[in-house]
């Protein structure tokens, strides 16, 4: 499906030094980038884009939206100032079919637009998504578009209603017939877009979508702007998080990630310099004595509060790609094993029994274990969404937060001998889970 | 949907002492066993069963069906000797909607069953499975109903056909409208169930459903009944199998396979056996000197054959378990470990240098990275199908392979660096090729 955006409005309330507002910058990414980007996600890679003000700077930078693997037509509306009404109108002759649109401004989740597409709307309807949460702290209540829903219909919208159970978000599935609801609302004088929905809405023709937990935000003023790149950052976070990345390492990477977001940087080149800080600590470890063996514990928290901005600017600049999860999989654990292979000789240096060796075998093969059954155990927890539960998830954080430590207090054996036994115990603990739950579907 | 499976008659050619023909076993299970739990598997829990003779028999070994998870009611026949056709017939008071109809002596690959369920029946409408493999060596093309098709309708059927360019697998799709045929038929004294189909195709009711290159037998002798069983076997080979694997492992495991599926072994304990052997192997590397090694060597090559027999017996006799493979898997794991740390230690001890450890070390790291990047490499393999382009799977049955060789030879340590190198290269090669993959996909 094709999607129609609109950007053709000032936006003067950002008073921003980027303009117009589609151009506002979020971690390193502008709205409609954002906007495109994200639409990308849910399958579209047609775009039209109704421009006005300040045109030239918005098709100066998205341009025919190869850098973004999709395509972009552009409509110029010169009567931008009259309202967005009028520039989605502009886009009548070159839209004949269902649409989708959006406005420039709105940040939302790619799921909304995954669902909306496969609702089949019955001819001659239009489908907005509204919002059921009034209470939320996205939006000024003042500024929103409302809405009073009965059955799935909108019978009133406007915002100013007294009544409203639903806001507008902006998000739309159109039929063409949104152009024929528009030439009456014009043609009295009317130039928003809601009036022409109110018109539809009279007629039966305006259906809702309720977007349930989905996030959507209309980036209006300073305010909003800051609750987006809140919320967006807050999307980092992972549901197999361990307890040493919930408490700790996930604040750190995110701040990191925030800052490294405006640099135009790869992800798998930090995954390469998280790996390096590893190999780093490996062998920091393997020269042994106290002060180095600090330096090697400091190193190894430090690559694993690395580990996770390669995937925070991924998913916060729409950079994810399958190698780039193999490669960061595949170097933890070269990494893993370079830092247990540097902490067993450096205590086989000083104790100078076999069983020190056995000890760093058991704690090497515990750690591969756990990254092994990683992959089972997760889509269980995922799937069984018992992380919520309080279930405490043993991973690399924890792993590496261990080692940490026990290289502060200098105590490199005690660490090798807590690290085997927890992993290994750990591993077993999971055949029993997984036994369970396996039995159990 | 459910299925009805024809177990009424005699199978007088196949004299075995196990009689009727539904009961004759096949590595552990009966055929009619066979039928049901292959059906199972393309989803169908439901069962109607025709018998006569020596009905019996079969209820007794059957049952309700609880034990293969399924539902099993039975229609007793005794006009068995008449002809199939009466057997079908029977059922028409218990059958209201469309049906899979099944013959007991008939084995087949579940995807057949799988894909016939998606087809949507047009109503009054049967579809026959046919194969259109005229020079299978599968079956005897003077005992087979031969089918003439015409744009996907049956024009003709019967075992005497001069013309024709089908064969019925007798696996059917049934509407209802199979009872007035046979109703017709039976009126007119003929019994079949193809006088039946032919009364519908004459109609324009019988459409065909080609299987395409799916495996199915009649086993009707005893020659079928041998080319039964080798056809089973062979199933059992893996698209990811390893080079060791293709030529010596498989080949005899599934000789012992065979043999075991008698019993009634749980899949799991193969693999505790196997697990077993290898950390028998583990210890009598760890205990060092010549013989012992030859015997650790010999273990682990034992351990790597045996570990194909948890998985063949699984699949030969339906008991795959999603918990069996992860089993599987873990104990390999710790099995590989194991088997590194005797020989790593064998090498310790006569060399006396810390740059063993070191191999042994990545050794081991190597062997566990071969395993945890193979998930995603053998998707890659299986979906591109390069397999049968020749190219090399270095996997466990490799490994063990090189381990045994080595300690045959007595030469531990270069088998500790050949396994180093080999395993860790083969990782990074791999490294290219996924992302060679990823970035064309």
């Amino acid at each position: 499906m094709e999607a129609l955006i609109i950007a053709a409005g000032r936006g003067s309330r950002l008073n921003h030094r980027f303009s117009p507002k589609p151009l506002v910058p979020i971690f390193g990414l502008c709205l409609i980038e954002r906007i495109i980007l994200r639409a990308k996600l849910a399958g579209i890679t047609k775009f039209k884009i109704v421009v006005g003000y300040k045109s030239d700077r918005i098709m100066k930078k998205i341009g025919s939206g190869d850098r973004y693997g999709v395509h972009v037509d552009y409509i110029f509306n010169p009567e931008w100032e009259k309202g967005n009404g009028v520039s989605v109108y502009k886009s009548k002759a070159f839209l004949k079919e269902n649409f989708i649109l959006l406005m420039s401004d709105h940040l939302f989740d790619d799921s909304i637009l995954r669902k909306l597409q496969q609702v089949e709307p019955e001819s001659d309807c239009c489908i907005l998504c509204v919002d059921r949460r009034l209470n939320s702290d996205h939006f000024n209540i003042d500024d929103v578009t409302k809405v009073w829903v009965e059955n799935n219909k909108v019978k009133e919208i406007s915002k100013g209603l007294d009544r409203f159970n639903a806001i507008d978000t902006g998000i739309f599935l159109c039929s063409p017939v949104i152009f024929n609801a528009l030439e009456e609302s014009i043609s009295k004088g009317k130039y928003s877009l809601s009036a022409a929905n109110q018109i539809l809405s009279n007629r039966g023709k305006l259906k809702t979508y309720d977007i349930g937990d989905n996030f959507w935000i209309d980036v209006d003023d300073r305010e909003t702007l800051q609750k987006a790149r809140k919320i967006l950052l807050k999307q980092l976070k992972k549901p197999t998080d361990g307890p040493i990345s919930k408490i700790l390492n996930r604040k750190i990477s995110v701040m990191i990630s925030s800052k490294l977001s405006r640099l135009n940087i790869n992800p798998n080149h930090l995954t390469l310099i998280s790996f390096f800080l590893a190999v780093l600590s490996g062998l920091f470890f393997f020269l042994g004595g106290y002060p180095k063996i600090v330096i090697g514990g400091v190193l190894a928290q430090l690559s694993s509060i690395l580990d996770g901005c390669d995937g925070e600017i991924a998913r916060l600049k729409f950079k994810q790609s399958k190698f780039g999860g193999y490669l960061d999989r595949v170097l933890d654990r070269y990494a893993d094993s370079l830092i247990i292979l540097g902490m067993t000789f450096a205590c086989f240096r000083t104790i100078e029994a076999s069983w020190v060796l056995l000890v760093g075998f058991f704690a090497l093969t515990g750690s591969f274990m756990i990254s092994y059954t990683a992959i089972q155990y997760d889509e269980l927890l995922i799937s069984k969404a018992f992380i919520n539960k309080s279930s405490v998830r043993i991973g690399r954080d924890s792993r590496l937060f261990i080692v940490f430590i026990g290289a502060v207090l200098n105590q490199l054996f005690i660490t090798l001998i807590v690290l085997s036994i927890v992993s290994n115990v750990e591993c077993i603990r999971r055949l029993f889970v997984l036994r369970h739950e396996y039995k159990l579907s």
